[in-house]
């Protein structure tokens, strides 16, 4: 991770802000001869896009992908993919007090103090917006994952809103795309609904838990020590914005655990090793083991609200902040998307490391 | 993170397994002029050492450092640092079962398939012998930071064993070196030394929580959008063994926060802004903002351990495994110093990024 | 240097191909703050243009650049700056042949057997238009530059067309502007007009060599071993399309002095050192010593013919190959401005770089 | 190449200055399985020692490698393999005058403008003795080249020592190892064994053209647009000291070809594509095309000489140096084995990377 640019084969740069003309991913390094074209890569976006429900950003953006090169007679060419989303909904008005004062929270100060000058105009390189570009990005890293690996899987979902978590127990994998909480709980999402438009309209936000599930990942994938498959996972996710903690398999709560009751014991299968508990995540030693892979994150709240904050201006002087415009109230919500392109451009990379490094043949049990 | 290398401007590339005859740290672009020799880096490597309590391995290691380049007359050159420590206490007859059979949670199996061949001893390179390259290199980076920035203060500790959290409000930063478990609680210090012991005895181990706090960080380090100050600890914390959670600030509980809870109001004060309240960890947007930085991370329990747990060997038969050896029944601490080493690295190198792109100059308030 | 991407803090990578709807470069890195907008590049582009005279391509491309990001009311904000220039003049169907068979000495047949699909229209990535992202790029890093290094300046200049190279007793700084080969004698200008007119006319084509001067660059810029300030450049300019061949100082002719005529003698004056001479080119173990930094390089003849040569197809026939088409006959002439584009984002990255790790402090002399 | 790194995914880190306690190389990514020892590297080394003719310098060194890490039991793992070098025969008392004094030509001053600091003891970082630690880099990427390109060869050469070319009509690849200079020449070796000990006695020195050849390299490595197989060929070769110019095929002389002549005509062979000539160097756009590829480069005269050159010191007064010591009258015989070393890491790191991107496979002709 450099600067703008994740990835070490399949390398993503981002850029653009909130309010400028565009924003986008240049991605390289992709394996050529890949099917790709614009109508690969929209479904995803229009899964991150905003205003689908009162419960995301009321602004209105079409996030139409155009893919500006590196793709020929509908195939990858191995050379740059440029991928530009227009903004079309700016309505810098709305920024007014924002360019003089620092949201407590947000982004704000720490930019201002960094370079001196910030691009106010909805967070600027801060704003969410950015991770549009992920998403576009992720289109990209997926259908090249659907050529190299077809079984592989990823899907992400929300398992907690505030202090109020999904019951596993109702798990139901179909459910996750017919609620807007993106979660597999039927029970919570219409809990959730009342709680947040509660807090919505008392001019408040609330965090989340959000988990994203990688299943028939081949063994092999991540270096040791510090190319670890879970190193850039954890990267990867800490770099989405308001996302404050990143967990592998069991996360904190293997803090709890025993030694005997955190080994995942291992049987012989047909196909090669089985597991009887997956703690790890799927990821032993940095290396992907070919078990799913499970990776968890929380976002905190919307620094964006309402409800007036102590703070300061560009003077110096004490303010009572209030943050006006179209925020989401719980952000999380759209970092499912998000994390599930994230995942993709992160196994993708390591799958080209691997097969650069050791060829891509494994290691012989039985 | 590029395989075996972290760092941007301050490189750390780790080398070694854990039976070879030497591991160690090659450490590039550190500043030059900066007074360095072998005694500031081997108390640091004194705190790490194993068998130093019944709580650690028993394994008798000096980890005397050797710096082999870069270093001209006590000052360092700018050019790189090699930092040696040989191994003496390699007692490979240990290990025959293992170099069969794969240990249930350990990163055996995930060397196996991916490289066809591992360095079965004491774990070869992923064994946490490694942790003492990083050491070493984080005194290196200490050494700089002291120069450039005197009053940077980094201090870790372990604030939960097993199921046991320390109490906060017992907090006392001078217990910490006064007992085996870098822990500023003294009660919990006494409950966990029998607590560990019993574990010990029944052949079992146990994970543990770590927080690391920088105190003095300036302003202004890190940068958006995957050089996120918060991206790079989280990889690096990640990468060291067993860990399996890194959070900043509030981390996970950030998600059961509001948006009125979780903002960090600001004050004006005589040096410039203030904060009621850290949540964020003293990051926002990728970059420090000035108040301490705060991470903690979960270690997840020893994998070897003597009780019997199901695996497979290379032949693909199931085995009952007990791992003998001497092995740590915690081994979250020993990440103590790792991850104030972690941090010292992951901050100079910040530092150095920084004044590389903005001069170090900082916007102005007031 | 890392597929699409060069440079260590200041970043650039290119996209786009010749005949897609865009190219461009993400420029990542840029110090905050330097004033610019697309005035500041568009003369740049106007220098590397094709179509204003007939000794270069007829294609007519405005190349007119639109920043996308990275710059807020007039100042580059330190966040990635995308840089887009729109193709408007792509005649797809002049490229009939050349999309069934390889040109001799031209990139078609390495690009098709790497990665088994090439866009071949106008030559796809491989295309000289390519260089036009670079001389947008190199506008940011000359504003940065000016900015930084008040009294730096960098001029390219053409010393030898075909095997008829200029006189240096005649050089003239001012005549360098005034011709349409950017050469400093205005004897060569008028010589070679006549030589490349005729070689043009009987579908020939011929190399040059290019000299590129940067002054005014602070000692100190550079780093052993493998980030040397001359590799860089090396390949900086080695990645020119056409290019096989850089020299720094004496290049080639060095191997002919002996070390008394090599030494670059150092007398003392007011300022600090001077050099009674510069065999060195202004780079001394791979530093920057003060003194003018001299760069040249040879670019082969345009392989794109309308002489017949012998080649094959894709299904391996055997063909006579005649390019039709609009190419440069000499495309040299336009590597003046590319030159002079990537001396200035290297030197602009090493500044850096080099104030990233030593604060830009200089060592003592008197 | 970053600072002290070379390589993408074989990366390769030298370390250590010529009077320390030892130097050596951390080389990361080499591909697991490979049969690698001490014996397979110390014949390359033993090569490139000093003390070996009259014509290199006096200074004697056993040069013995060790591997430290990253092989278990005569295989590599895939982890880091150190490779160390101690220094045996460093007489520190030579250097007194050069402490506080700068050699014209040499990295002396830029050293220190650039670090305030530099270990003076035989140039340190910047002695021609840090290339004994790429040579040994350069035994792990040939050993693992045998493994993965079985035909690969790569053979380097002197053809050029001060003024005087070797004739190609003479050339005889036997020749090569019967002569201390390295040259496929005998004529040129008898007449330059008397040129050169003239130059020796008259306390002078020259310099020297080189030439490395790969063959057998399969097509499409490299990659387009700047990680060009010629640009980072370029990088490499100008990293090693004295070296001021690199050509591929053709080089400087590319410039004096019409298009006519330079290309390179392609002809269907049973085995694929066959080419009439070789201006190219086996690159075209970056990328190998199966040919040989052909590299030179210009070393410069040794600086470090006997006649008196004007200089200044550390305070600032001018003053006449003179070089004692052990110096190489022509220090481009022993950058004869360096450059093979640096071919055989560039093609390796460049195998890999298309394995990474492409997995391989090539496009079809035929």
């Amino acid at each position: 991770m450099s600067l703008n640019t994740f990835g070490h084969l399949f390398r993503v740069t981002t850029w653009g802000e909130s309010h400028g003309p565009a924003l986008g991913a240049t991605v390289d390094g992709c394996p050529p001869g890949i099917a790709l074209n614009e109508a690969d890569i929209q479904p995803w976006l229009d899964l991150r896009k905003p205003g689908t429900s009162k419960f995301t950003t009321q602004r209105r953006e079409d996030d139409a992908v155009r893919i500006l090169s590196g793709v020929f007679e509908g195939r990858t060419t191995g050379t740059p993919i440029q991928l530009m989303i227009e903004n079309t909904d700016q309505r810098s008005k709305d920024y007014g007090e924002i360019a003089q004062a620092f949201r407590p929270g947000h982004a704000d100060i720490a930019y201002h103090q960094k370079y001196g000058i910030r691009d106010y105009r909805g967070g600027g390189r801060s704003s969410a917006r950015e991770t549009a570009a992920r998403v576009a990005a992720g289109g990209v890293a997926r259908a090249a994952l659907a050529a190299l690996v077809p079984g592989l899987q990823i899907t992400g979902y929300m398992v907690q809103m505030g202090p109020r978590a999904i019951d596993r127990s109702r798990f139901d994998a179909d459910e996750i795309a017919r609620n807007p909480f993106w979660t597999p709980d039927a029970v919570a999402a219409a809990d959730w609904a009342g709680y947040l438009d509660d807090l919505r309209k008392s001019g408040n936000s609330v965090g989340a838990v959000i988990e994203v599930v990688a299943s028939g990942v081949p063994a092999g994938l991540g270096a040791p020590i510090y190319g670890k498959l879970d190193s850039d996972l954890a990267a990867a996710m800490m770099s989405i914005n308001a996302v404050k903690a990143v967990e592998i398999g069991d996360g904190m709560a293997s803090a709890a655990l025993t030694g005997v009751e955190n080994a995942d014991e291992i049987r012989m299968g047909a196909e090669g090793p089985e597991y009887l508990s997956n703690h790890a995540g799927g990821i032993l030693g940095g290396i992907s083991t070919g078990q799913d892979i499970v990776v968890r994150f929380a976002v905190k709240p919307t620094s964006s609200i309402l409800t007036p904050r102590k703070s300061i201006n560009l003077r110096g002087e004490e303010v009572d902040l209030v943050t006006k415009g179209r925020h989401d109230p719980c952000v999380g919500i759209r970092a499912v998307p998000v994390a599930e392109a994230m995942m993709a451009c992160v196994i993708l990379d390591h799958l080209l490391l691997d097969r650069g490094q050791t060829g891509g043949v494994r290691g012989r049990i039985g």
